[in-house]
């Protein structure tokens, strides 16, 4: 029978520990997202133990809270996407397209290279390489939101350079996945998952922007309260739901319609609809991250953690130092290079869904999953504080 | 892994045939909510098949939408005790209190006699009248606040009898089920499950008035948006979560939440944030009852269905007309008492839960369990239109 105590229980510790936790945060100058996802870690198996949503498990009640995290980072990428000038964010495209590039070349061949000095198979190199290519558009995003620097030029570089370095992603990872079970990686297979994905991606944008305003001029006829804002949400979860189906993660999806829905008479209202839903969703995405990390791991009283703990810590290093550079390749004078370097360092939920199809494909054991997991948490958690601190500077000088 | 497609699919189907047939329900004149029931039939598995969501199926997909559907509710009841006047609540509770006892007795020993009739045992005669006296506060409310009428004297009366009725409902399932599980009912316990819901009742309405206002008074110093109304569902949910523990169904709390935080000054603010999180959640719940009607068995040409759907009509009666007489017990000249008996009909997810409770029990056969839905799911359907047809009259005359 189905555990609606619990359910209601789970949500409730997810939701008071992150406006208390989120609120302490902000005491502290720092991003709520950072309160967040402590209060995850507090809560977490390590912890509190309250929540215990583990990748291997299979309970109903992981599911469900998986699921209610997925919404949370499909709706923020949805508001970004709304909050995005659509033209401005195309006129960023050739510094985006640059630093997406650096920053999947760099953190690939370091991880590759780290792998291969710790004694571990070419095939697992590639893997391991593969996942520190990833960029958590969903933190950089909510920094610069919660900062009110959405508008900044340095924002549309990163938005614009994730979204183009979850395509790459994306082929790396159809290819990768190929590899360790296995097949055989021709050139014409890499040609034609990168083609759909470029088609996809110009695709729903043209036709987006095409059919949208009429589409929702429609709408907004409607007499039903909330018609229009449950429209948008339901046009969000078609993008989303279609990029799923070419091998996006539905974030993807969601951020190019709220791109598209950025263009249409009827934004605002569907903005100011959307905030209650970004308050109750998204902080679920973030405190579910948070309960990821196990901080027993990092006792290095135990000698059986001291090796994996070495590799985490260059690994880590090699994470943070291949996005960061990525950055300086931006060859203009009024931008923060080293912000936009930065904003490239969280690997979040990309590089955990990574990192997760390489357990499930046997390219590595428990124990280097673990220590991937824990370098994908630690940029996470860094970045935002990073960018916090460099984003105040910035305003202050 | 999780299928990220299929929910996403599901939850599109859902949202956006909800708002079609809405739309046409408000055209020809009829409440949302009936285009939303419809919207349920089309979709599921008897129609169009996009949705499956069998009480006996166990699958994530199932999980995960009877919980946002589990959350709809919760909201919806939420919600209507945020607009309910407290003081004139317990006002309305004298007559409240008569009528859900007539609404509780009468279809009782009506469906005992019609299944004792129909040459079933006397303990399926117990179950099949025990199903009968639930009320579906959801359903009704949200009709009263889709006409605007959820501050008549009518809508007080019944939802203070729909709240007593399942005060009532949670001691009479309590008691059936010892009853068919072989064990034995005595007095004490009767008395035991019935001081222990009264009590809950009476001291969540007490200290959440005594604790409430000061409590969101610290709360509206936090600094991160929407804090009050993201606390504000939180306490909804514990006050929820509280009441699945001593064996109500969660709504039941979720109303008294919301009469609770109907006192305090940032009820405005809460109110205005719930709609976008309603018009999301809500039809998710309305949808998927209506996905339970299987329009099949209503086929009078296969000679197999013949028997129940005699059962089914007969049954059907007498759930009607067991509650609409609670109403006429009423003696005060201006209510209209048919309005009030009407609004008690709807069984809903109470019957519903009753009744899975007894298929589970082996109180029933799959064939009664379906006509007892059935008859549940036809006092849903036709309680909106009759009530919807009786206020617009009322508002002419």
């Amino acid at each position: 029978m189905h555990d609606t105590f619990g359910f209601l229980v789970a949500l409730i510790s997810i939701l008071f520990f992150a406006k208390i936790f989120g609120e302490i945060a902000l005491k502290f100058g720092q991003s709520a997202i950072i309160g967040e996802l402590l209060a995850g870690v507090v809560i977490g198996p390590s912890v509190l133990g309250l929540i215990n949503v583990n990748i291997n498990e299979t309970s109903v009640l992981t599911s469900i809270l998986t699921s209610l995290a997925e919404l949370g980072a499909i709706i923020l990428l949805f508001e970004v996407g709304l909050s995005t000038n659509i033209k401005e964010f195309l006129k960023a495209g050739g510094w985006a397209a640059t630093v997406a590039v650096v920053g999947v070349v760099a953190p690939y061949f370091l991880g590759y290279f780290v792998f291969l000095c710790f004694g571990f198979t070419s095939t697992q190199a590639i893997f391991a390489g593969a996942i520190l290519t990833a960029t958590s558009v969903g933190i950089t995003a909510r920094v610069f939101k919660d900062l009110n620097r959405l508008e900044t030029k340095e924002a549309k570089i990163v938005l614009g350079a994730a979204v183009i370095d979850d395509v790459i992603g994306l082929v790396i990872l159809a290819v990768v996945l190929k590899l360790v079970q296995g097949g055989k990686v021709t050139p014409g297979m890499v040609a034609s998952i990168s083609g759909t994905a470029i088609l996809f991606l110009a695709l729903s944008v043209a036709a987006g922007v095409l059919i949208a305003p009429s589409l929702f001029n429609l709408v907004s006829k409607m007499k039903q309260s909330h018609a229009v804002f449950v429209m948008g949400i339901v046009f969000c979860f078609i993008i989303s739901a279609l990029s799923t189906k070419i091998g996006f993660d539905p974030i993807i999806g969601a951020f190019i319609a709220g791109l598209v829905l950025s263009t249409i008479k009827q934004k605002e209202e569907i903005k100011r609809d959307v905030k209650p839903i970004y308050a109750f969703f998204v902080p679920i995405f973030f405190v579910l991250m948070g309960t990821k990390v196990d901080i027993s791991t990092f006792n290095p009283f135990v000698v059986a953690n001291r090796e994996i703990l070495v590799l985490m810590a260059i690994l880590f290093i090699v994470a943070f130092v291949g996005k960061a550079i990525s950055g300086f390749v931006v060859f203009k004078k009024d931008v923060n290079k080293l912000l936009i370097g930065i904003s490239m360092v969280p690997r979040g939920e990309v590089g955990l869904i990574f990192a997760t199809a390489g357990l499930e494909n046997n390219a590595f054991r428990e124990k280097e999953y673990s220590a991937l997991v824990m370098v994908i948490i630690l940029t996470t958690f860094i970045a935002p504080i990073m960018l916090k601190y460099l984003m105040t500077e910035q305003k202050n000088s």
